[in-house]
């Protein structure tokens, strides 16, 4: 195997496919990234069993060939390297890879690993006819909906984001035992129904993280169903599917409420992080009054957040909201308001309860299709 | 105590005095910051008994008065606020700080100490007349020379910073088992020689860390010669010199070579760090060949830098140099050089050396009077 390429190019791909790089592993050869030249392409490879990801650099290939080296100390070593042409050079026989920068008198050798070994990642062809999305909207759909899956193992179907097809709509779905979040975006063209498949939330954070800025992602589901392939130009990211069947999230949705109240995002989130600095002490209890235009003698309805700790003091804070309905009390798990406003972009944010007892809905005040639902806490004092 | 100042300034504040703040004492009170609201001014105070931080903030004094709040807790609650004027009221009684937003509804309590068991965090008055420095350049020494300071307590006079004044110079000095870098500055007036202090390294990271980016900074000697005062118009950071006497440096800066390599620093430094990454796993061990032009039949003088771990594989590189003197290897720990390199800003490096058995020397190429003395190392196969 031969090939030249410029070091920017390759530091960027082994940063890519760093993400699927399993360290731990008691399989050495994870620890590898797979170095494939081959049809005037350079192939990055990483995978830790449960994704892996494929990336493709633009290099000059003199001998096809495959090695595997070790992906820290390569990573490391073209990060290191100035900018310029990188040639590579690996011995069938003995996995030695050989880098020179030319004319920099730089030459190093590095001891890779028989790429035999290596495990195959699997490729979508034969697949069902891919979903397209674009990779900011894809992107800002795994950042809001994510988050809310479960990070225990308990129970495997929480720990994934359900995605479903239906009626030209894409919806991603995630829920704990607590709180729910589900985004829906238009899919043009989408008419056939799909079935629907569970993705670890955790493969979904790391493919956000990789994919560009912009461009088209097809999303294909492999021919045996049990896995699920992320295809951009230059990066492939492979995930195994979960298994198990995610319950009706529809039901949990509230269809009603008897109070709203609309707030300035900015405000409530900056609101909410300072109570947090004393809920974190106090079980994270939470404690939101709305109050309608006119109850205690207000000009404008208001929301009050409040929280407490025995052992540091507390604070209270009264923004002011357009308010529909009755005057409330409910009592939220602070992080679960301070995960879902850290992923609203809107400018306004909607929150409707119907009773302390009852569960609690968030959205954006905006065209997007967003729906989070919190479950209350229960106090003795409340 | 009440008072009201600006968010930004009482959050820059306390990030200032933070560096003081012990959260592992265990002395409760050393948690904490003290307020003091004195003339016209606010005062935060923080101090782990090691080193001491005042920071006078720009407030309106309502009522003068003293507490403390949990650094922490006080510190998160400010930088979660939105720019704006704060009012801060404490209960002599209580040691309860109310703190509120004015306009904007927000009002917190959070539970304070008896501010008399803080501990005084000593003045200069009195003291020696002050050493006036330039931050930046302050900064710059600090920077160049705290590195080589010891880290282990093992011989305490190792973890300081000497510090001399002689001759209207002012030279930093740090040393280790291995290395040794001292630096000197024009101090025009301080004909007068002072005594010699020692400082702690740590303590000199921290207070370049706190200081601002221009002005003047003034050096003060308490009375009683136990500690130091280094005092800028806002910030006051008082730390306990170091007992001991610290070896006659200057006998161990060798005052001649055999040879003398002139690299570019940017290069070289490049080259040393992809070293670091082989040499890592085998003992540190970097070999340096500095070679003058027509040795090996070269066109200009090389030096090649060299480092293998058995495992990992090997790196060579090879940089052009303008050497002076006869060809000579010499093996030195990497991260002593890593170290040095990350510090200096010349775009050029001498490396001067002897033997591979004699202490080598590395020194920017431009007015700065700065040296660092680095060891060899010795290995069976050198």
């Amino acid at each position: 195997m031969k090939f030249t390429c410029k070091q920017q190019d390759l530091s960027r791909g082994l940063s890519v496919v760093s993400h699927a790089v399993s360290s731990r592993s008691t399989l050495p050869i994870l620890a590898n990234v797979l170095l494939s030249a081959e049809q005037g392409r350079l192939k990055l490879a990483a995978t830790n069993l449960e994704i892996g990801i494929n990336c493709w650099v633009e290099a000059q290939i003199d001998e096809e060939g495959t090695t595997t080296v070790p992906a820290r100390l390569f990573t490391e070593l073209v990060n290191s390297l100035p900018q310029g042409s990188v040639q590579v050079t690996a011995q069938p026989d003995t996995h030695v890879v050989n880098l020179q920068c030319l004319g920099l008198g730089i030459n190093t050798n590095v001891k890779g690993m028989d790429p035999s070994e290596f495990p195959l990642i699997p490729t979508a062809e034969g697949g069902e006819p891919p979903i397209l999305l674009e990779a900011p909207l894809l992107k800002e759909m795994i950042s809001q909906v994510a988050f809310a899956a479960a990070k225990d193992e308990s129970r495997p179907v929480f720990t994934g984001v359900l995605v479903q097809v239906r009626e030209e709509k894409v919806t991603f779905v995630a829920a704990d035992a607590f709180r729910l979040a589900t985004r829906t975006a238009p899919l043009p063209g989408a008419t056939e129904p799909r079935e629907d498949i569970l993705i670890p939330a955790r493969t979904l954070t790391e493919l956000a993280r990789i994919l560009p800025n912009e461009g088209p992602v097809e999303m294909i589901v492999t021919p045996n169903h049990r896995q699920v392939l992320f295809h951009t130009e230059q990066i492939d990211l492979v995930s195994r599917l979960l298994d198990g069947t995610f319950p009706n999230y529809r039901a949990i949705i509230p269809l009603e409420y008897k109070t709203r109240a609309v707030l300035e995002t900015k405000a409530l989130t900056e609101r909410v992080k300072a109570a947090a600095l004393f809920a974190r002490n106090s079980s994270n209890i939470t404690r939101l009054k709305i109050s309608p235009q006119g109850a205690n003698g207000s000009e404008t309805g208001t929301v009050t957040i409040e929280a407490t700790a025995e052992d540091l003091g507390d604070t209270t804070s009264t923004l002011n909201a357009a308010v529909d309905g009755e005057e409330i009390q409910i009592i939220f798990n602070v992080d679960y308001l301070v995960d879902v406003l850290n992923v609203l972009d809107a400018p306004e944010v909607a929150l409707e309860v119907t009773s302390p007892m009852r569960p609690g809905v968030l959205r954006p005040v905006d065209a997007t299709e967003y729906t989070y639902v919190i479950m209350p806490m229960h106090t003795n004092r409340s």
